[in-house]
């Protein structure tokens, strides 16, 4: 039975989306229609208490939680190149995967959804207006580790090729323009960075397969 | 050289001393002092320029991150047992791992500094009480997992044993009391699966040092 992702389009989902195809052989991709709030329904709950993508069945077995969705399956295919092979450039990406999980995508999370944080308009406008600046200073975190990167001669975090903390900084890059950055003007090495990771062939076609671009509206 | 760990009493790096202290060798502990301020004072800032801890130094290497610290410390001493060795046994702990420090440590962090999430004494005020109620909520499904692993066998949360998932379910449900929740009355199998972790050989030298009890006072 091939391994079955549940994601939807770009969301964080698109991190082990990206991880299948980097890994190569046939999965199952089930969309869930979060605009049409299927993530709340009695069959996805089933699947997910937490109502949330993504998710990772083998089996009998479901995992969540992007962390542990990527160590499992770099465990499963350890010649895929999802992390690095060596212990401490692994430790520095999974270092970078957490910051990542931990801090970005946190800090997005209350420019995205600051209901989560506070109630009533005003307040949450506030809790936005907030977390938009903290996600403009860690995309320039972002961006000084993109920079050492090179310097130390690799073209991507994971080093040579992309890996699992490369989906996940294109993921994360991609949402500043839905929180109304403009990464280009803003950082434009971190753009020209995620320009590369977005044309590798893996991450093509799990974006084609969510039908999303780099290039993506602001929405709040 | 021993491995040295930046930790302040209390806190997160609580996690990666335990885990320290399971592996058994000699370490050195750096006390410091975030109350006044040393996590801001230039040396430290040279260590980790974020200003926190955990901070683990190996030689010359630096790590952050308390999942990357912990999985590192895992790769170096496999029979500790920080982790369980089966694969998705692992999994399943690395999944709670994550989410205690993606979803129940930043819920925290709004209950005990919400001017990171909102400027102005009433809007913070607010943040906070959301918080708490956020927090209460993670720490009754906390509990769930601390059940359905007895139902499953298991007293801890790692297998038979303490792991790195304990020490940080330790960590976190000892927060809730500086939250002002009173632990042992809200979830009362949380707090009896608390007291069983904190009495851990590896987990009381840990608690020793930092002089710490599992006991603890509101803060906010
Ligand atoms: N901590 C989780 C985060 C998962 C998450 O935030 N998923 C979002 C999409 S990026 C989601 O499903 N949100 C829907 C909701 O929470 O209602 C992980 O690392 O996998
Ligand atoms: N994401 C980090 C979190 C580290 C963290 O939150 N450390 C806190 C103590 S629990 C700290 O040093 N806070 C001081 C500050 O941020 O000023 C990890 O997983 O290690």
């Amino acid at each position: 039975m091939p391994l079955k992702l549940y994601y939807a389009p770009g969301t964080c989902s698109l991190v082990p989306h990206i991880a299948l195809e980097l890994i190569g052989q046939p999965f199952e991709a089930q969309l869930v229609k979060m605009h049409k709030g299927e993530h709340r329904s009695p069959e996805f709950l089933a699947v997910n208490p937490a109502g949330q993508v993504p998710v990772l069945q083998d089996g009998d077995e479901t995992i969540t939680q992007i962390i542990a969705i990527t160590l499992y399956l770099d465990a499963l295919h350890p010649q895929a190149g999802l992390f690095p092979q060596e212990l401490l450039a692994r430790t520095h990406a999974i270092e970078t995967l957490a910051w990542l999980n931990n801090t970005v995508h946190t800090t997005f999370n209350r420019v995205f959804k600051p209901e989560g944080a506070v109630d009533g308009e005003e307040m949450q406008a506030a809790v936005r207006a907030k977390g938009k600046q903290g996600y403009a200073a860690l995309m320039e975190r972002l961006q000084d580790k993109v920079v050492a990167a090179r310097a130390a001669g690799n073209d991507y975090l994971n080093g040579a090729s992309i890996g699992v903390v490369d989906a996940y900084a294109l993921t994360v890059i991609r949402w500043s323009q839905l929180g109304g950055m403009v990464p280009e003007q803003q950082w434009p090495q971190l753009w020209d960075y995620a320009e590369r990771v977005a044309a590798q062939p893996a991450a093509q076609r799990a974006m084609e397969r969510e039908r999303i671009r780099l290039r993506a509206q602001p929405l709040v």
